[in-house]
């Protein structure tokens, strides 16, 4: 089952050259996973020919507005498109203020909206943990309270070698079940066989991190490892890397050197300042530590493959 | 000096259509008059060409998320744009929580932000006096709170008819300034020229309402009395007469009804239901009753003209 990283906005703090406020969608078996609600997201959801309906979980970073003053519209128009599943939105403690505001009665949506706020010290978390996928959440270093994201696969079996299954005795149709869910089974000559033997090695699943906004941090790297695709604060230029100090962001290169210490594989830069018309440089700036670095462009579909054994 | 109505969002309740959340511009002399700002306004102002730099006020009619949920990102990207000028947001009594939301620190914007709340009961009310133009609010009936507004032009002062007061005796160059400032004034051969000798009449100034979210009612049409263009809420047509008294709303004859009531000379529909891809059949319905009725076409700019006398 494979899934997609559709960057929904690439702006930082305000909009600018076409691009919007930060929101990503991770959209994987009809599922959306909306990492950020800049204001917009709503419309951008439909830019990008996704369903809002699908939404199953938000992972808010921080508390600027630029990442989620989107978060009130879509929760009312989600209200209005008569959802009724329940919905968690996960970001840092003060995150519920959006859940309060006029014109939003959460009393009155048609499903169940909550809120998981995470605490300041708030170290690793999972904050979902579904059948096939988790995501866990790790704090960044920003000026104010803020959490990245590391969605992971989970592990799916091995394949069964069905052929060398037979070939040690197994008959039985169920037993070729047993196996492949990791039991050993007795074949009629009275043959012990075991998965070892017959069932490839369990095939990792893949990850994407979402390490924004930030300086480049220990906790940024964690989030990364060996990440099939990293998403990450590139807010800024080499030439402006002390502005990058003081405003708690990263520099194109800075975020490269995490991706190469993290040995993760692909690299999205985002979060533009307005002053970068053209993101071309700070893509070059990253790839002479970094190649496989892209910078982030609205609306493409980025695949999230899982990383070759 | 002529004024501009640029509708920037024409949907009801959520986008649809390509139609977006609730906003007008109203721009007149290189300042904009901002009406409703429904989520998305930010950018909806940049796709009309206009600056946000140039806002001078905004009236919000209700809290209601789709009239209101686009302020606190317009009010971030202000101080981003380091606006110094101070702002004031005038709106029903609880509008003041939009500027305590996390992520907008009004201590921290560069400019000062008031807020002019307008409590349950208030009647008529200037909301604006501008050495050119006044803004009034009137209560309007919707499900909660709600005010329309009113934009009037000052009159201007009539045309001196210099021929006429030189052929009457009139001669020094300063009496012609007092007469056209209202003063009498008496020639070298001791006659006395009144303004009302050499004057023309006051030319009135030109009137825009804006009244939506709304059932027909007395205060919208004293809003609309004799406008030269009314912005009416028409979120139904005819057969969903019984939805628009439930969720207080006007349909589109209504709409028509009370321009006609109200002497008023154009009348654009909007606030459209999303069960209307084409809002003709609105246009059309609306016409029967009231001929120059347009439905509001988002980004079109219509000449807001004065009455001819």
């Amino acid at each position: 089952m494979s899934a997609t990283i559709i960057p929904l906005g690439t702006a930082s703090a305000m909009p600018a050259h076409g691009r919007h406020l930060s929101a990503t969608a991770l959209w994987r078996a009809g599922r959306l996973l909306l990492f950020d609600c800049g204001e917009g997201t709503q419309y951008r959801i439909k830019d990008a020919d996704l369903k809002r309906s699908r939404i199953d979980r938000v992972f808010i970073t921080h508390l600027h507005g630029d990442h989620c003053f989107g978060l009130p519209g879509l929760l009312s128009t989600l209200g209005m498109l008569q959802r009724t599943d329940p919905l968690m939105v996960v970001g840092p403690e003060g995150i519920q203020a959006f859940g309060q505001l006029p014109g939003l009665h959460p009393e009155s949506l048609p499903f169940e909206l909550t809120f998981l706020a995470l605490p300041a010290g708030a170290g690793r978390q999972v904050v979902l943990d579904d059948p096939a996928y988790t995501v866990t959440a790790r704090p960044l270093e920003h000026r104010t309270l803020t959490f990245g994201y590391r969605f992971e696969e989970k592990p799916t079996p091995g394949a069964l070698d069905a052929e060398r299954a037979r070939a040690l005795g197994v008959k039985a149709p169920e037993d070729f079940g047993r196996l492949k869910d990791g039991e050993a089974v007795t074949t009629p000559d009275g043959t012990t066989v075991t998965p070892a033997q017959v069932v490839g090695p369990e095939q990792p699943g893949a990850v994407f991190a979402y390490v924004t906004d930030t300086r480049p941090c220990p906790e940024g790297v964690h989030l990364a490892t060996k990440a099939d695709l990293v998403l990450h604060d590139a807010t800024f230029g080499m030439t402006h890397h002390a502005r990058a100090v003081e405003t708690g962001h990263s520099t194109a290169r800075e975020a490269a050197r995490l991706a190469q210490r993290a040995g993760a594989r692909h690299l999205l830069l985002s979060h533009f300042s307005a002053r970068y018309e053209d993101t071309t440089v700070l893509e070059q700036e990253a790839r002479t530590v970094f190649s496989n670095t892209t910078a982030a462009e609205e609306l493409q579909r980025y695949p999230l493959e899982r990383r070759a054994p």
